[in-house]
Order: C-alpha cells, then sequence, then structure tokens
C-alpha cells in the first residue's frame, strides 16, 4: 500500500472537479475487505514515514470547544501538498443515552488548488489510526519480548488497540479490566474468535500484574488515577490513550517520573496530555524523533516508558491517505456534491440561473 | 423564516442519528425556489439575532493555513447549544486555471451530543451569507437614502452582494469596474435582466464618483490600493470585503484614518483586515455594536463609515440554521452515511463483523 494520495493533478484544470466519498457503511465494508489488521499496518506504516518527514508538516494544536458535557474538536494539518482537517467529538456521558462517545467525519484537501479531494467517516477511521499510532509508539518504546497486555478500558477502541499490538508487536494475551462487566463481555466476545487469550480481571492490580504494555483508555472527564504508581513495573511500557483534554487525565502522577515519556506532538501534550500533572518544563520527546533515531527509543529492559498519546493531526492525515488509495477505483467511493462547478469560474451566479 | 434548527432532542436518544446533507445542485435548487433575496433576506434577519447575542457565543479567529499560491482556512463557533464549522479556501489564481478562487463546504453540530446534523456545500452558501453580512452593515452605517453603490471587482461574489444590497436597503444603480472587462459583462448579463441600472467604468474614479456604497471585493493577494484617499467622498460607506488576509488589503490606509471603521470580530480583523495597515490599538467598532445600538451606527450624513470586513464565522453560523431549516422535510436534503451507530454504543467493532 503506497502511502500516497493522486489529487487533481498538477494545477492545470483536467475534466471535473469530483470530491469523493466513503461514510460508514462503506468504510465498514473496506474494514472487512482488507481485514483491520492489515489496514492498521498500513496505516502505521504510513504514519512512520509521515512521522520521519515531521519538519515538513505545518502542525498546530487542534482547536478545541469545552462545555461541561464534552468536547468537539478541530484538528488540521498540512505538508503544504495535503491538507487534512478532522471534526471529531468526546462526550463519555454519550454512551449511557444511546450515543458513541467519539463521532468524526474529514476531508483531505489539495494545497494547490484549496479543493476537497477526499471526505470521510472518521469514526471507524479514528479508531484504526489510534490504534495505528499506539502500535508505532510501541514498536519503538515496548519491551521487543512483549506478550501481554493489560488493558484498562474496554470500550470503541480497545478490539482495535489489541489488533494493532498483535499485528505491529506481537501482542497474543490480554488481561482487561473495565468498571463495565458488559463492556468486558463485549471485547471477549469480539477478539477471543480472533485467537486472543484473554483474562477478565477483577481489578487494575490484577490486570497489569505481569504485562508488558499497560494500554489505558477509559473516557471519564476527570483527574483519575486509573493507574497508580504502585503499580508500574520496572519494564514496562504504558500506553495512555485516554488522557486527552484539560481535566482529564489516568496516571498518577508520580509515574510520569519513573520513566521517559514520548508525545505526538508537544504543544497539544502540554495542554492535554498526563504531563498537564507536570511543571511546564517537565521533559519529553516527541516520537517523531524516535521513529528517525534523533532520539532513542527504549533504552533497557528495565526501563520505563511512557506513551502520553492525546491524539494528534498527522495520524488522522496519513490515516485519510491510506483510506483513499485503498479505495480508490472501487465502489467504496462515491462522488459527494461539495464543489461549485461553473463553466465560468467568475459567474457562480449562474449555478443558479 | 425562524432563525432556528432542530436538533436530534433534548438529550436522549429518540429513532436513528442520521446527518442531513445538501449538495451544490440541491443548494442551487434551493436559491432558486426561494430567490436569492429572500434568502439573503432571512439570512441577515438570522444574523442579526445572532448578533445581537454576541456575548453567547465562543468566538476565536478562524485558523489559517497559508501557503504562497493561497490558504486554507478552518472557521469553528458555538453558542453552545449549536457548533458551526466552515472549511473554506482563497486561491486567486484558480479562476486563471479553471477552477473557483473559494471553494467551501461546513457543518452544523449539536453541542449536546456532539454529533454532526447537517452538512452543506458553502461555495454558494457563503456567497449568500456575505451578502447578508455586507447588508447588514450597511443597513446601519449607510445613509438611508442611498441609491448607488459603487462595485470595484466583480467577480463571484458580485451578484449577491448587488441583491443583497437591493433587498435590504434598496440600491437600484450599479457603477461597476473590473480590471477584467469578461467579469463586468458577466455581471451585467446577470443582473439587467433583474432591473438593476448598471454602468460600465472606465476606472475606479469614474466608478465611485456619485456613489452612496462603494463595494470593493477583489481577489488579489497584495497590499493593492484598489481605493485610494482621494476618491472617497464625505458621507459615503464603503463595504471593504475583499480584504482578508495577512498582506491583502484594499484600501488606501489613509481612508481608515477619515471615519469610524467597524469590523466582525476584532481580533480575526486585526490579523487580516484592512487595519493590518493601521496600529494595534487603532480604534475599531465591532458591528454587533451596531445592531444592538451598544455604539451608534452613522452619526451624520457627512459621516464616512468603513466596514473592514474579512468574514467571520457567526455568518457561517447563521446562514447554515437558515438553510437547515428551510430545506427541512424537502428532497433538498438527503442522508448522509456519517455517524457510527452501533446497537451497543462500546461496541464499534461490531460494525466491521
Amino acid at each position: 500500500m503506497p502511502c500516497w494520495t493522486e489529487t487533481f493533478g498538477d494545477g492545470s484544470r483536467e475534466g471535473p472537479a469530483v470530491t469523493q466519498f466513503v461514510g460508514v457503511d462503506h468504510m465498514a465494508r473496506w474494514i472487512r475487505r482488507d481485514g483491520a489488521e492489515r489496514i492498521i499496518r498500513d496505516i502505521a506504516s504510513c504514519l512512520e514515514e509521515d512521522l520521519a518527514r515531521w519538519e515538513s508538516f505545518e502542525k498546530i494544536p487542534r482547536l478545541a470547544s469545552h462545555t461541561p458535557i464534552g468536547v468537539i474538536e478541530l484538528m488540521p494539518i498540512t505538508d503544504m501538498e495535503l491538507y487534512s482537517f478532522k471534526y471529531v467529538n468526546g462526550h463519555p456521558s454519550n454512551p449511557a443515552r444511546g450515543y458513541q462517545t467519539v463521532t468524526a467525519f474529514g476531508a483531505l484537501a489539495e494545497v494547490s488548488t484549496g479543493y476537497p479531494i477526499f471526505v470521510a467517516e472518521m469514526t471507524l477511521l479514528t479508531a484504526l489510526r489510534t490504534a495505528g499510532m499506539s502500535a508505532v509508539a510501541a514498536k519503538h518504546l515496548a519491551r521487543k519480548d512483549a506478550v501481554r497486555m493489560a488493558m484498562i478500558g474496554t470500550g470503541s477502541q480497545a478490539e482495535f488497540q489489541a489488533l494493532g499490538m498483535r499485528e505491529l508487536i506481537g501482542i497474543q494475551e490480554l488481561f482487561v479490566y473495565d468498571v463495565d462487566p458488559a463492556a468486558v463481555a463485549k471485547l471477549r466476545g469480539n477478539l477471543e474468535p480472533l485467537g486472543f487469550r484473554i483474562k477478565d480481571c477483577a481489578d487494575v492490580d490484577e490486570a497489569v500484574d505481569g504485562a508488558d504494555i499497560i494500554t489505558t483508555c477509559t473516557a471519564d472527564i476527570q483527574q483519575a488515577k486509573v493507574l497508580l504508581d504502585r503499580q508500574v513495573k520496572p519494564g514496562v511500557h504504558i500506553n495512555a490513550i485516554g488522557g486527552d483534554c484539560p481535566g482529564k487525565t489516568e496516571l498518577e502522577g508520580a509515574i510520569l517520573d519513573r520513566g521517559r515519556v514520548f508525545v505526538e506532538f508537544e504543544p497539544q501534550t502540554r495542554i492535554e496530555g498526563e504531563i498537564q500533572q507536570r511543571a511546564e518544563d517537565f521533559p519529553v520527546t516527541e516520537l517523531w524523533q524516535a521513529v528517525t533515531g534523533a532520539a532513542q527509543g527504549r533504552m533497557s529492559a528495565e526501563e520505563i516508558t511512557i506513551f502520553d498519546s492525546v491524539g494528534f493531526a498527522i495520524a488522522d492525515f496519513s490515516a485519510l491517505k491510506v483510506c483513499q488509495a485503498a479505495t480508490k477505483g472501487s465502489d467504496l467511493q462515491s462522488d459527494i456534491d461539495l464543489i461549485a462547478d461553473p463553466d465560468d469560474p467568475k459567474d457562480l451566479y449562474s449555478l443558479i440561473l
């Protein structure tokens, strides 16, 4: 799968400008067709390529609109050839009302014309790209012999996290805990048929005992202590993906002092990540540096590594490219009528005559 | 037309969550059905209601990504009940390559759930809402006896500007100038059948001579002097809508010193507007103040008033609401498959089984 996206061309117009669309049903069909594991691998591969050229991207912290009940965010990024953005919400109380916690959609646009070329649902795609990002981090930061992952929180993201970690770094065993037993049963029902060995745990202590990787993925907006300092043993890699808003953290702060902390994009993580709990000059390493070798990944079998993940636009950019390329020319893409295209570009009014 | 939008409800789920879509073809059909003038009036009316409750909005300057060839922007806003954003580009060299200068689309979302409820093309809708914003400003700032408008620049926005100014404040005569004679001929062809009296002018001097309102709407990204100080006579209202990016202005700076300058949202206009040419503490009045009476509109027949318009998200918010309400329940709206909706909200993975 090339990490590549075809655009309208090199600037001179050829034929009608049409935006392609992949909705939820077609996104799900694509995932069934190619397999979630393979897609997560392709996204991770494309993401590593994009992380390796980090300096070529214009990056800003996402734009968040907070209300007491949740957050709505816009996440743009561009490499000056393509531009992407994602609309995404986070409403922890949504499942109790029958809604998804996270709903997302987004677009790829061609910088040379400013025209959107591809629009997609991104609820499923976000789950895939978050799994890809977590797996890329674990590839560089977890012990090479990692086989067991503790999962604290088994909501919408959990299956994708497990598949990504198995596909990229060989995780086979899941020790899982969630305050909602039904969510654990759901995970078991989805993943056991795929060959995972799953242990339901009575509490976090049991889940993390002997874990090589600990993934925390909970939804409450609060300064939670989902994982305590005493529960973290030498050599573990912590994949902390649920703490991603101001006032929303999952790790007891002391954990951050015991290992190196890796982040996606420092200015955004200072606002949203676990490191909210630490001083503004608390040392962190951006993940792209581990990918390029500018910074060392895991340094020893005993080191504790922490991926303080909040979700960054570059992963959406990579995922949209992979989805666009993989579905191109198939009936998974359909035209969406987004581009006003009068014969005379200065005669927009002619469209309503 | 109520300035009102139905959402999914008060928080508890009833039936499937579906996002409605209005593409370019259906937007054009809506405009033909209801008439551009009436729609601009409805948007202006809704916009005035929204401007009157300015303090209830969370406002930020739009997020712009600049390249040498153009700009791509995201424009979000929320009143904590609804959230809207627009994706919009500005590429002045596009028409020469067969593309539109401006292409846009956007969405309305329900803050209580974070779900998008309405997605629309916004190239046409932006032209309508810009005309609505200009007309609202002119209603409060132009002389009541205004009948003649000079239009400098007759591109995609021009017809909509003219229709809005006639509908809301009674403009009947257009004195027009554009460097491109074909663009002037286009305007004449579109507007004369609608009863406008149009005079082609040889230059800006001829166009502005005797004008009650001067609208500047040009596309070049440069510090242009489309309108010179000596061309501005007492009593005129200047509707400056083309200068809307850092480094993109239309007015000779001295004009700004001769009258009161009104802006949409001061923090954004400081970055993008004509007042880039003036000190950071150059006095301006936000338009909503003229709408509520917090600030006086036109104060005398001799006063020069300047609307330094760059385009602000509140107008998109108002326009999306009007479009959503007016097309609701008709075949102008269609379902767009943007919301992943598993039976168990925590079982996103079930969608790909």
